[in-house]
């Protein structure tokens, strides 16, 4: 059995919209359990993000997928701390080999999103993680409407969880799930 | 008169130095004032950094200069949470047309600093500011000597401040703070 | 006076007509000329691209926008065979203080346009050019409809370059030509 | 038996000699043939990159390595005109899943050698392929001493290609080619 764990932060409740059907998307391939781990932002004192919990959880999966809104041009400033306390991990080398992968979401269709997907992609890679994104070229009934590559984008503004991001994106955010599940699920069989 | 704001978060001492460097520098220009603005980490809660004091001295600042140490291959989440509480000013567009640059201190040559640069300096484009990098190739006496351009780098780890980054980094934070000074001045002057 | 050049190079007619808009917003600031320079792919041989009177209208330019359409994630592989012709300018520092910009042009929203403009704003801070992007957000008339930051983005795929990019996207290039133009003009008259 | 194809484009020698440190150690994995693909020059007409023999070869691979001398902050011309010739794959789907890796080559420590690897990584994404890294932090014996993680850099200037880049340096890319080796043999086998 493998698990992938979808690490997000959500400030409005776009991005957990996302990292739920992520995660459905993760949880279907056959061997794969998948799992939520939210980042609260109240585990953050003086900038410094602390839940052993989480890091825990990590540890023992195959497979993790981070999600971000992006702020101001990257990753939510919550979702840097939790970043920066992956560093004891770094430092021991615990996360190579982990297969990584990546969303977010804003409310323009372009909205620097692609900054946030390599800034996740730059932390996996420092962790020496293998990285996974979308195969697909954009598509039909709007897959990958917003055409990323190093990861899913999703869009949403003012609206309600509940319509933002739309079912193409949550669509793409699926397909991603699986995608990094089957990488991580044979990586693991070998 | 033109007011350039050094901005920046040091979890060590090094990232200080470098900015103590990079204002001494933006004050040796004739007509420019320098002042350093520490992100204080207790000025934190819940992820979200409140400070309208130093917001007020940017709004009357003519040129803001970034500076993080490069954490796990990006700005420090201290830094980066201090990003998210410029969106109000992002939205009513406050910090249009001034002027911005960056530097970063981290401890290996390369050490992704790039990365976060360019975070930097994304974050200034969104706020529809006017970038200057470094104007120098390597050169004599180590100036530029980790070959950076979006900005000025530094390196340091477990050494004291006092030690790193070298004296040829802090010339080099010099240059970068006369140089998005003096574009400042001229700008302001016109 | 001063000269602001649009560079581009356009495989399909797309991004020469968004190039033309950039410049007729260019050239709509008062002492301001805006001139076209398209870069030829019969000037290409063994991938190495010569023209001199087209790096010396450069030399004489007082701000550069560059543009290319997004090809595979980054610039066209001609736009990039010139960029490294101007190595040697890069060694004499011929171009430091000029005001750039740029803008591209590709079939989806995001389709990675990002990286081709970071990477065309990576030309000019090697070169210790300024650099000046949009300074506006997603607005009305559709105007920055795409949400980029960094500069100008145009969407077009397969249709004729009458059609697309659009005419939101043709004002947001004009947008674009206007400010580099604006800013290069006042640091001239300083 | 897993096939590792080392793509490159070297101007002076210096990345040929880093392709082949890279080669060296894909080739050492059990059950792994690596060769290695130049991209010659003479192949690009008006800017247009043609050899099928080398897109076939990379059609039959399970793994894909690239590299690239950094030229003013980017890949060569040549090596973004071969880019441009497999937008024909791209569209076809054709090299998705394959294992993607990256190396670069300049003078100074950074040089935005980032920007070089985070552009290869860019058009392994838009291919669907699965992006593997180094696994290591800077460490003993110079390895990584530059602190990449996108890929591996090397540093050579005027030397000739005999003494840069150095072994550490080559070292350094010899890691790269069997951790990419071993992850396409893993995937291959499943």
């Amino acid at each position: 059995m493998a698990t992938v764990s979808v690490v997000y932060h959500s400030g409005m409740g776009h991005t957990k919209a996302m990292a739920e059907a992520v995660a459905k998307g993760a949880g279907e391939v056959e061997g794969v359990k998948a799992e939520l781990l939210a980042i609260d932002p109240a585990d953050i004192t003086d900038g410094r993000f602390t839940n052993n919990d989480i890091l825990e959880r990590i540890d023992a999966s195959d497979g993790v997928i981070f999600g971000s809104p992006t702020y101001m041009g990257s990753v939510s400033g919550q979702m840097e701390c939790f970043f920066d306390a992956t560093a004891e991990r770094w430092y021991k080398r615990a996360w190579v080999d982990k297969v990584g992968g990546a969303f977010t979401v804003s409310s323009g269709p372009s909205g620097d999103k692609f900054s946030t997907l390599v800034r996740m992609a730059t932390l996996a890679m420092q962790h020496g993680m293998i990285w996974v994104g979308l195969d697909m070229i954009p598509g039909g009934e709007g897959l990958n409407r917003l055409s990323f590559y190093f990861g899913a984008g999703g869009q949403a503004g003012q609206e309600p969880p509940e319509e933002a991001p739309n079912e193409a994106d949550k669509k793409t955010g699926e397909a991603l799930g699986r995608r990094v599940a089957e990488v991580a699920r044979k990586l693991k069989s070998v």
